[in-house]
């Protein structure tokens, strides 16, 4: 009940932030995140001291790759003050005139971006999602709740109170945009806090984000699996399939937008599949296929039903043969995650057919999965990746933490004078949008 | 689960009829919308036959205003034809290139807006929501799942039978991008269908639409509440004061969008407050005031706690007297549903803090709460009025329908080219948006 307590009152301060918050001049908002990013690099020894207890107190109980990602040093200080920088210099989504009609004579409508509100973001390890997503709420204009991992607990604790220090150095500014939970315990009561908290961004394994999106009333933006396809289709340039495949699956497999299921169109298989084989030898790729595919390659592992649902994460490949273009795009919708998907073709209407009818957040045609990225995307900043299918989908940039509200000035315009069949007509002028 | 595999079933057919529907050229979708409101218009007298049958067996049994909203006519019919053609004249808000962006030489990437996929729409009584919602859906390429009320099912299949076999006289278009949900039971196992169903739209009372986002996992989009302010300011024009406040609440006190809850600022409520109860005395309105306006209007009932949170959906008014505009703010945004919210007042400078401050989907300067309204607000069709902080709010237009996917074209393009210190630079070059 204490607990309970502590959250909504937290939660409570949140949306009291994000409501003045909301009303905030950009040119304040980017002094606050100038300002935070030299107090990250002043700050440097502190950082890094808090670290060095988390660092301490996990060895030997995370894995080395969990270590590199909690791991905070000089360079990565460095980077968090850039990425501040930077998205202090992108233009604020809130507060744009989207659209403007005039309804009638001094009857106005606008739609005009505002911020979402309170958004409460729940990721593990890397403590610098910390300082990223303060910096992307700060900017547009939301409060934000961060809960870490807890090998990180004393990293978090010193980055947030830096952040809300720059904040408070600020008038107007209400230091409870950003605040931080603390235990799991918190973020179960979190997770019931839907009269306070319009949004949850989870990061972290398909397991833990599917945990939020099975446990909460409130709107969850993020993505669960990534399972991304590659189609070689018949009328494929083999050399080009070669690149995109290799690429795809081999220049950094731990991520989401890497490819776990190569299809080969049944014409192409048998010349493409050796070499690729042979490609994929050089990272030690572990292959699975179908019977089609296991006997163009001996030796090969058979493919489960499981495997076309599987997110590796890992150098390891499921490959199917499939008779035609329809077949590739019925495997995909099916066993995808709607993340992002590729055709290799030469032929445009094949590819129009496959940006067509695969339901996926990012489409390629002829080039890498591995490009699904906002900053590939060009977005400035990510949020996050979103397989959802309203709101924000693909790789999410500033632009996924905004919505709108319609505003509606008159001169004492009440709708009795346009009702019944002498009532007054509306005009429905669009001025803009 | 004979009904599961049933519902399992429809569910099966409308995801993969949304695909085709998604790749539908709009001239096609504007064929069949006119073709549907021919078919309307000649199937006259078999519509008012079956609404016959549903108006028989309701009798005495639902109210007189449930009866009328049951009940379809020659007018009402003639009203479902000419709204299936507005429909059609529409733009078509899927297909279009929202943004292309040049991220390096030949490859270039464009965010283009496309359908959600599987909408359900669960709705009560009204019969022309079938039609309404099938128009919406069909001209943004969706495919839907219609539930109507038990005592409209004759009317509601006669309807969907007419919309269908105007479907399937057009060549590619899938007939099961509409289909009928016949029980309750099967709106039940329809919730648990979150792999097959992107959007649920309800469409009822109160109780009803709490009961569906309280029940899925789905993402619901309208609004449960509409608890509307009107405030009047210290600065406010007591003669248009006046015309806002009895339309906002007598224009046709039971839709969402009538005011619940007038605050008025302490210098303006004996002025003001007199003169308005002798108006709503025209209408019999029912006052409830807090202990400083029981002052001023004599007789006037005690309005409780539970009475600042009630939509009251009838001639009844809830009225508090505000210190300030912080204070009417804050009731607003404590007490209030974020549906549409008023101020009235000359002073700029207070109607742009309460536009700023007021979190609601619709805030009004000097015009009456009854504008909230995608009909008036210019929108063309109205989906709904959403009180959600994403994806769409406020009067919800055909743009509620679509999401976007990101479409990369490449010529071989591969991301480790772009990797480490020697790599390539993006040049993320905005072409359009």
């Amino acid at each position: 009940m204490k607990l309970r307590h502590k959250v909504l009152e937290q939660c409570e301060k949140a949306r009291e932030a994000s409501i003045r918050l909301g009303s905030i001049d950009s040119e304040v908002k980017d002094v606050v995140l100038y300002e935070l990013a030299e107090d990250i690099l002043m700050n440097k020894e502190r950082i890094i001291e808090a670290n060095g207890i988390d660092l301490r107190s996990s060895e030997g109980k995370i894995s080395s790759a969990m270590m590199k990602r909690l791991m905070v040093d000089d360079k990565k200080i460095n980077e968090m003050a850039a990425m501040v920088r930077s998205v202090a210099k992108l233009e604020d989504p809130s507060g744009k005139v989207l659209q403007k009609t005039e309804l009638d004579k001094g009857l106005i409508l606008e739609k005009i971006s505002v911020p979402i509100g309170v958004i409460a973001c729940i990721f593990e390890s890397r403590p610098e999602v910390v300082v990223q997503i303060s910096a992307l709420a700060i900017k547009s204009g939301n409060a934000v709740l961060l809960k870490g991992g807890k090998e990180a607990i004393n990293t978090n604790k010193v980055l947030v109170d830096i952040i809300r220090k720059s904040i408070l150095d600020n008038k107007g500014m209400p230091v409870d945009s950003v605040q931080l939970l603390e235990t799991r315990e918190e973020v179960k009561e979190v997770l019931k806090m839907d009269d306070f908290i319009d949004l949850i961004i989870p990061r972290g394994s398909n397991k833990f984000v599917k945990f939020i999106q099975g446990n909460t009333k409130i709107p969850v933006m993020g993505h669960a699996d990534g399972i991304c396809h590659v189609y070689v289709d018949k009328d494929a340039d083999i050399e080009k399939a070669i690149r995109i495949c290799f690429d795809s699956k081999c220049q950094y497999p731990a991520v989401c937008n890497a490819m776990e299921t190569l299809l080969a169109h049944r014409s192409v298989a048998k010349r493409i599949l050796p070499r690729l084989a042979k490609e994929y030898g050089r990272e030690d790729v572990e292959l699975r296929g179908d019977s089609a595919v296991r006997k163009i390659l001996k030796g090969v592992k058979k493919a489960t039903e499981k495997d076309w649902s599987t997110e590796y994460g890992d150098f390891v490949l499921s490959i199917k043969v499939v008779d035609d273009i329809d077949e590739a795009i019925g495997h995909i919708n099916r066993y995808g995650s709607g993340h992002t998907d590729c055709i290799v073709t030469e032929k445009k209407l094949n590819a129009l057919k496959f940006i067509d009818l695969v339901d996926s957040g990012s489409v390629m045609w002829n080039c890498s999965t591995r490009f699904s990225d906002g900053y590939r995307y060009g977005l400035g900043a990510e949020v996050g990746i979103s397989t959802n299918k309203i709101h924000a989908r693909g790789p999410v940039g500033l632009e996924g933490l905004v919505i709108y509200k319609y505003v509606l000035t008159g001169d004492g315009h009440i709708v009795s004078e346009y009702s019944g069949k002498k009532g007054k007509k509306f005009k429905h002028k669009r001025l803009k949008g």
